[in-house]
């Protein structure tokens, strides 16, 4: 696509095209694209839930060393992840795109492949947006969800006595980061690390799972790491935790410090009864793997041990702007 | 706020405590801030609408002429316009900040206290977001607003025969906008025209009252100039139009062309029922002043006319990106 002879109004109607193709169908939207605003119809019974999640060229990303279609992908992605730790499921996307004026029309026709490919993966239509200029390419995506009515998946409701379990493997996003920006992918597992950073899965059929199953009520995806997002769980439920390192399903090819506070893995930590079902029973639930790495406590903080002792481990996680930031990609 | 000291979590939270007193007492919100996504309870026989529009640094706004305060006032207020132009009620926001690391932090207090103070004003809570850093300041706004099931007002509802209307007056922000760039503003008249530029007002009482008194099914808020934006209600209904020049309610210190072409007022275009009520009857119903100033024609194509006849006019409004693209402030 040439945006200057396309013009705004112009790039509007051939995103309108592309997205329509993608989620023909669709039924809860009573008005897509092309109005002042999109128009859903709820269902009865559900509640609605919402997550807006931007990336921007060389804050998160530098066009150098990555692929058009994945930043499409992990653009929705990361939105979906937040939906997927409230339990909900999809119901459409709005995404707003900032363009340099010169931009490089493959880049963005290969940005909206991946963006409406995972939408339609994911029956998650794209229903809206807007189109500016910018001097650096940016993509703000807010993602709109349902999930039956008091049920929602939430930051706020661990309980002491809980466990904590987390779905699939740490660290791989971390281990993935390094390798890319150490440069050149030499053997599988390192291609797959580094798939992992750069084309994210958002556990959304986990997440309805835990609601379905009734199986927890406390979750959140890890995007920040581990450690930081268990700290954001208790915070929120004014509650502690404790975990055991050994416990950590470590991704092959990554460390336990990348499981424990690499971010970005998106896969969903959540709490269950302490007299609920095994590890291996949820697992069967979810149809994935389920890892149980420790228990809720009332007393607050995090308590990392090995071997049942304490270690003592530093402030860990990305946060932006703050001096001390990790790195400059995320 | 210092941006840096703060960090991203302190900023966030210091936007929650901010947000909580602007938005106390809504209960359809069961969760705000603070968790993976806003969780709202939806009420029945009510439709959702959702609207996105953002604003960047240099591409929409210089900072060298902009009052922070007004800027946030405006980056909620144009999504706002959206929600009345479909007829709906506010119900929530989310807003995503991207922030040059060294950002003044008066400016950013000034945004948000512009941003919330119409929040609050609106009935329009912040319930979520998103943080990022950026070369350049930009905001993108998403707004929630509900309208009762199948009244929403739509652009590809007009239909022949239909009398089109325009709330207030017209041309005022591209006047406004004319000054601004010209440098001091010296009368009163002029500061007015100036502010209708910087700090718009949606027309979400008069959006609203449409619906209820059943009088429109089409309307599009004057974003884009009117000449445009009907354009686009006639190329959504399959239709034209036909309006009078003489009768476009010009604001005061604005001229014809400014009111034809100008964009930015964020005036409520809709279209109402031939042997409906009154322009007076009208206003007396919204509460404002209410103009007709045309008609829909089945013949598509937009023909202005001066005492009748037609006159010849150029493609005008505003587009991102086209090399014809007029001035970079929008």
């Amino acid at each position: 696509m040439d945006l200057r002879q396309l013009g705004e109004f112009g790039l509007i109607e051939a995103i309108r095209r592309k997205a329509a193709r993608a989620t023909r169908g669709r039924s809860v939207w009573r008005v897509a694209i092309g109005d002042d605003a999109a128009v859903l119809t709820p269902r009865a019974g559900e509640e609605l839930v919402f997550t807006t999640d931007a990336v921007v060229e060389d804050v998160h990303f530098r066009w150098r060393t990555t692929e058009p279609r994945r930043l499409g992908h992990k653009a929705l992605a990361v939105n979906l992840s937040d939906l997927a730790a409230m339990g909900a499921r999809p119901l459409g996307c709005l995404l707003t795109l900032a363009l340099p004026a010169g931009i490089d029309g493959k880049r963005l026709d290969g940005f909206l492949s991946g963006f409406l490919s995972l939408a339609r993966a994911s029956q998650c239509p794209l229903v809206g947006g807007d189109l500016t200029r910018a001097r650096d390419f940016g993509a703000t995506v807010t993602a709109i969800g349902a999930v039956a009515r008091g049920r929602a998946l939430l930051r706020s409701a661990a309980r002491p006595g809980e466990r904590v379990f987390v779905t699939g493997t740490l660290g791989g996003a971390a281990a993935g980061l390094a390798l890319l920006e150490r440069g050149r992918l030499r053997t599988p597992l390192e291609r797959r690390l580094a798939r992992r950073q750069q084309e994210p899965h958002a556990r959304l059929k986990e997440g309805s799972a835990l609601v379905k199953a009734r199986l927890s009520r406390a979750a959140i995806d890890v995007s920040d790491g581990l450690a930081q997002d268990l700290g954001h769980v208790c915070e929120a439920s004014g509650v502690g935790a404790r975990i055991a390192l050994e416990a950590l399903p470590v991704m092959r090819g990554a460390t336990l410090e990348q499981a424990l506070s690499g971010g970005e893995d998106y896969e969903l930590l959540f709490t269950v009864a302490r007299r609920g079902p095994t590890a291996r029973r949820i697992g069967l639930r979810l149809d994935c793997k389920a890892t149980e790495i420790g228990v809720i406590t009332a007393r607050p903080g995090l308590v990392v041990t090995r071997a049942g002792r304490p270690v003592a481990m530093g402030k860990s996680g990305f946060q932006h702007f703050k001096a001390s930031s990790k790195g400059s990609e995320k």
